[in-house]
């Protein structure tokens, strides 16, 4: 049996069961955005690493050093927020070709700073051209009941997320077919938002109950809570917001756009499930405060898989972006 | 100008003039084995991360998953250790080829899991044939007091090794070079030992002053200790012990053996300073401990140099290994 077969979450499945036996160890471990272990009384710090491999997560001819050195950073900044925790450092591996200028090094590194995010350390080797691989891990910290979990949806919750989706794989697509005008798109993609300042605001609010980040996109990344919240959903895809560019990209290529903006995945936007007595409440609030709202795209029920409905009626699409 | 031209070290250099900005926090680094923050009162955490590349790291038809798997945590463990902390967690980061089979992963796995250090997240994707690169972040915890930095070593200070040298280099020779009976170095090569126990008990003696691991030979490491302890040192190459493997290979090869103890990199073993005074007594203890002892190499001075003396005359030899 080759990896290919049993596909990135078997994988993950394979490297869980081996870590059984530390089970009854006093941290939480593999399954949710971030791995916690204990800090100061009553805090926690939260840790997260994510790998990008030239050819699979970017292709270096079409990203500039300072969006690569950013977006390294920015998804993992993303991972940790959406556990509702402040991100305090970094740590940065790359292996890379030597014959690439110091120039291409510097501009790298500030799109990295640009976040803000002090590096501590890494590590650093000399590798083939075009296997370019990063490697970055990022430790937030958080108060022990701010902290946000995949496992703790709730039936009856509304299923929210923070922004129209799909505007980075219509970035992506315009980027790999040479499309002109889609120049938000492709910054959607190359230098995403990272919801870094409303995630830790949400974290405060008890009546958000679950919460993740969308990398693979909302089919595949919803999965993961209800599977960890032991629930399900349905899901009005008619309410999942896109952009005038999404819409345009899909109509052209004749792509569902609902199904884009589902699939798509990379947008690191928020999923989260709020209690629905408080979702008008916290949306309030939240709009006030960032200029920006939370978007009710469903509702958590007690069934064992995920719905989706167009015009109330039961509708198939296609899963998230898996890695094999 | 290329990265090539500036070396590793440069690279690290001009990675660490971004950080300055962040300097007044309340954290260690880069500049020493592993970045330092804050645990529970007393305490503080230590986190390191090693990426290893197919082709330059390992070959893949030449090292089994199990021993790759182990080596993979164990460098890193080491650079843990070496600061005195006890290595509490790990992460794993791996580009793998989707065809590479299902038992090959648990082989690796099974080499990973047996140095009984908790995975508690990672990130998998697939690489390219002939691509991997694995990156491993571990962190440890210490008591203050017993945190050994690089910058911690005094003039007057006995410079010590805990093993004979080469030994892995020689391993990798021999491995390169398809010779036969050279079976206890291919194991220091492919399977290094890690000084895990004996780095914890040394971080508990004040006497120790500066330690760490040696990964790239003691001629580079060494330079480390002395440029951030702004000192300098002499050592007495006749004193570094070499196994009779090593100097088998070294008198067909004809290479120097000491040359070749001091510059090949990836032994593991520990380089610490001692106070002189302390020496005798610690090395007892260590000895009844562990039934194994500290190699006296030379000592500290407060030259800007390292000076390498071999039958009391001033000798030349190569610097250690750099990725670049």
């Amino acid at each position: 049996m080759k990896l290919g077969d049993i596909g990135e979450f078997g994988l993950i499945e394979e490297i869980k069961k081996t870590q059984k036996k530390f089970s009854e160890m006093n941290f939480t471990g593999i399954g949710d955005d971030c791995a916690i272990f204990p800090s100061k009384e009553g805090f926690s710090y939260v840790v997260t690493t994510d790998m990008l491999v030239e050819g699979k997560h970017f292709l270096i001819d079409k990203i500039n050093p300072k969006d690569l050195g950013y977006k390294s950073l920015a998804v993992s900044v993303s991972d940790v927020a959406s556990m509702g925790a402040k991100a305090m450092f970094s740590f940065l591996s790359i292996s890379i070709n030597k014959n690439t200028s110091t120039q291409w090094i510097n501009d790298f590194l500030t799109g990295y700073n640009s976040m803000n995010i002090p590096l501590l350390g890494g590590d650093t080797c000399s590798g083939e051209e075009g296997n370019m691989c990063i490697n970055v891990t990022v430790i937030g910290e958080c108060e022990n009941t701010n902290i946000k979990y995949r496992s703790s949806a709730k039936v009856g919750d509304i299923v929210a997320v923070t922004s129209p989706l799909g505007a980075s794989a219509t970035g992506l697509q315009a980027i790999l077919k040479n499309l002109p005008n889609y120049d938000e798109s492709i910054k959607a993609h190359v230098h995403p938002y990272i919801f870094e300042k409303e995630s830790v605001w949400l974290g405060t609010k008890n009546e958000v109950h679950a919460m993740m980040d969308i990398s693979d996109g909302v089919s595949s990344d919803l999965r993961h809570i209800c599977k960890q919240s032991k629930c399900g959903a349905v899901i009005n895809i008619d309410d999942i917001l896109t952009t005038q560019e999404t819409k345009t990209l899909c109509n052209n290529l004749n792509i569902n756009s609902q199904e884009l903006a589902l699939s798509g995945g990379e947008d690191y936007a928020l999923l989260l499930t709020i209690s629905s007595d408080a979702f008008n409440k916290i949306n309030k609030e939240y709009k006030a405060l960032f200029n920006s709202e939370l978007y009710s795209i469903g509702t958590i029920n007690s069934d064992n898989k995920i719905t989706y409905l167009s015009e109330n009626k039961v509708t198939d699409i296609n899963r998230g972006f898996t890695h094999f």
